[in-house]
């Protein structure tokens, strides 16, 4: 017994060793430059790993200010934590930039309900943001289903007095779960510009989500050129309750279906882009500018979109300070204001850089979640894009494999210019969709690693960034 | 205002489109055979993600049986459920290989507390496998906190009648967390055989987990060549408990720790390795073992351990058979008996290949949960390890950029040999020690998409290996 006891032990270690392959990196196979910069990429993650505050923050912005959509008390209130917070990170000046945002608000929760069979079902909805109200008595009507806005054009004026139902779901095999969204979203945004044109009473449309499940899925909409008397409601429903519809319209083609939201568009509303830098040391006049968005969807408290990248953000400037890194070049956080519905804080950073003659050379934008890191992709002209995928056995080891081509994020692009290099922040994208704009995208949702290592990673391409881009000719984008 | 929801439309549909960047291989740079590979492969992902089953296979083997600890009823039910589901999924031929396996019980709930400045705390704790009982009546005694095995050796005689603590916590730096824990499981696995030595009472250590919560974890040990006479009780505490006992202990270096635990070493019982196959269409002598273990820690319901490499395994003959995929050599498929405490399954069926002059050339495991992918270890000669890597570029758009050489796993590494290309799957491990051998690892910690990708991933390579490695001349091991 003892002996076999031993023997198994023996084959346990065996098994534990076996998992052990921490990478490294071979170091004769890097210049002695590369070396410099290995270590102290290694610093910074050590850094995030051991002393990171990124998860605390994100606890704190999440549980004690929650949801915080433009306009919103808690809007003020992420706006207020986030320019004390930068002032604790002791960046060498915070301010505030003035913006008016789009207010919207949702008003008492939305309900639907239709009988089937004899059946009565309750459906999990959400108004879309910016739809007008349904009539307080509600909307019901019959519902026609439709894969596509072009599918809803050419029923024309059969949608007449009808709830249109858009029911195209998310395609699986993309791998790249933001793919599968890119390629769905036009019903959820434009579905009511269309529909309502034709005289349809409503539309409804599937969850965007991979997944099958019970919640609601909020986003933004737009009338477009609508006339505003042509304007009809829009919701989402869950993706069970769409898939659980589609089955019953089958069965039931003249089922009513019942629904009542009560939200509705406000004044715009004053709020601010936070911003924060580490003044440059040799040539401040030049900006990096990393950010991630503030404002949240109001339904759950806006976790992953995107207080981690608020919080993914403001680490880079930790960690540089933490470890003495100076920056050469101006390093700009900034907490944009109103990225869910709108851009406002987008427009007014990019018009203030204007205006202010500012040089902006670069910039790094989280706003995909702050699951395990994967990469970044790359918004530059192709000799930069270059010198960032040269950058690859430096990354690797982290697991930042992907430096493709691609764009960088909402709330940076405007900066775009021909010698301005953008980066998105590319972590996992296959979670991001089950908690994306719903109730479910909390702060228990997000892995405190994951989390950090994406701090990490975005502070080591900053400082590649800061040290090889335009290092010695500055140019003007 | 209608301009203005205009607008932002637009820049939000810009956001997506940013957002969107699925990749594909540039089929220009691929050979024609390469065409052929990148479309199967293609054709597997697209089928694991639009009709896998390992999904629905996982809810009812956690769910409905539950944590199956060798021995145990439900390691049994885990048998006959394991042999039902491979006829289902219509195997050539499905077996059971009769293996006896050790028989430890947990027992009654363990109990700990102590009681630091007229505070009494409870301390969340778990018996570890094989280890003895405590005396009915519990044990009480002073503690002694170590940071290794060769701290406590040099303690001696000084731990005569103590609790020695092992409180050596993960290397978070280390980015693979399979590495932090090979750096700690040493003080779990052979505490209690280097403290029984010198008479200590008994050892408690911390949690072989990256995360500061309050989950004991548990997991295997071994009292060495320990005289029975000298077997001391040992038991882990959770990550948290583990960090304000150190706290407690430096104020009040003789507060006394009380535990009571009832775990007991049954003798052997009867169980099975659960087989099944796909015969190979050319050469049907040469075997390629895919698997995963079947038994589980008793805490949770074995989901990331190993359910979800048991189900992978499974998947993989089934998107074969899906697909209309007929490998040349024989698909095995073994879900293994006994990887937690013993490893009696893999000898099993190591010994049972060499008795019946198997011809096994080549294997893969899945033991470190379901997360996303993000490659492969090879334990392989060179020339084959040349070969595997050669295949990157047909695997990274997949995420699978890790092909390096390591330890394939528990189970299949006794068929180890010269010739025998051994491959261990590696998906993200930042999660994985969150769940590890406690009452936490259960389906809902599984995410659908992740675990498809997996099964998926792992068909792919076996595609590869099956068409590429021996193919002309099979080379016995």
């Amino acid at each position: 017994m003892r002996k076999i006891i031993f023997l198994f032990s023996i084959s346990f270690v065996m098994l534990s060793c076996d998992k052990k392959e921490e990478k490294v990196l071979d170091s004769n196979q890097l210049s002695s430059e590369e070396k410099i910069d290995s270590t102290t990429i290694k610093t910074l993650f050590n850094s995030a790993l051991t002393d990171g505050k990124s998860y605390e923050w994100l606890r704190d912005l999440t549980q004690n200010v929650g949801g915080r959509l433009s306009g919103s008390p808690e809007a003020q209130m992420a706006v207020e934590w986030g320019e004390k917070l930068m002032k604790e990170v002791d960046l060498d000046s915070v301010w505030l930039q003035p913006v008016m945002v789009p207010h919207w608000v949702r008003g008492e929760k939305e309900i639907a309900t239709y009988t089937s069979n004899g059946v009565q079902k309750n459906v999990p909805i959400c108004a879309l943001g910016f739809s007008i109200a349904t009539p307080e008595s509600g909307v019901l009507a019959e519902v026609i289903e439709v894969k596509s806005l072009e599918e809803a054009e050419a029923l024309g004026d059969k949608m007449e007095g009808k709830i249109v139902f858009f029911n195209r779901p998310f395609d699986d095999t993309l791998i790249n779960t933001f793919s599968a969204y890119g390629g769905c979203v036009d019903q959820r945004v434009n579905g009511a510009a269309v529909c309502g044109k034709f005289g349809a009473k409503a539309v409804i449309v599937r969850s965007m989500t991979n997944s099958i499940d019970d919640y609601p899925h909020t986003g933004t909409m737009s009338y477009g050129d609508l006339p505003i008397e042509k304007y009809i409601p829009t919701a989402a429903i869950s993706s069970r309750a769409a898939e659980i519809l589609s089955t019953d319209l089958k069965e039931n083609p003249s089922l009513k279906f019942y629904f009542k939201q009560n939200c509705e568009t406000l004044p715009d509303a004053p709020s601010f882009n936070v911003v924060g830098e580490i003044r440059g040391s040799k040539t401040p006049e030049n900006i990096f500018v990393v950010g991630g968005h503030l404002d949240s969807w109001d339904l759950g408290e806006g976790a992953h979109d995107d207080g981690t990248g608020v919080v993914h953000s403001l680490e880079v400037a930790y960690l540089f300070k933490k470890n003495n890194i100076k920056p050469k070049n101006t390093l700009r956080i900034v907490f944009f204001m109103n990225e869910e519905n709108g851009t406002r804080g987008a427009k007014k950073y990019a018009e203030l850089a204007i205006l202010n003659k500012e040089n902006h050379i670069g910039g790094l934008e989280s706003d995909a979640g702050g699951h395990t890191p994967r990469g970044f992709s790359i918004d530059a002209n192709s000799m930069n894009t270059a010198l960032l995928q040269s950058w690859k056995k430096l990354l690797s080891p982290y697991g930042l494999h992907d430096l493709d081509k691609g764009g960088s994020g909402a709330d940076i692009s405007p900066l775009k210019g021909e010698n301005v290099t953008l980066v998105g922040y590319r972590p996992d994208s296959q979670r991001y969709f089950d908690y994306h704009h719903t109730s479910r995208d909390t702060f228990d949702k997000v892995n405190k690693r994951e989390l950090e290592l994406g701090s990490a990673s975005m502070a080591s391409i900053i400082y590649l960034m800061d040290k090889y881009l335009y290092s010695d000719a500055p140019i003007k984008p």
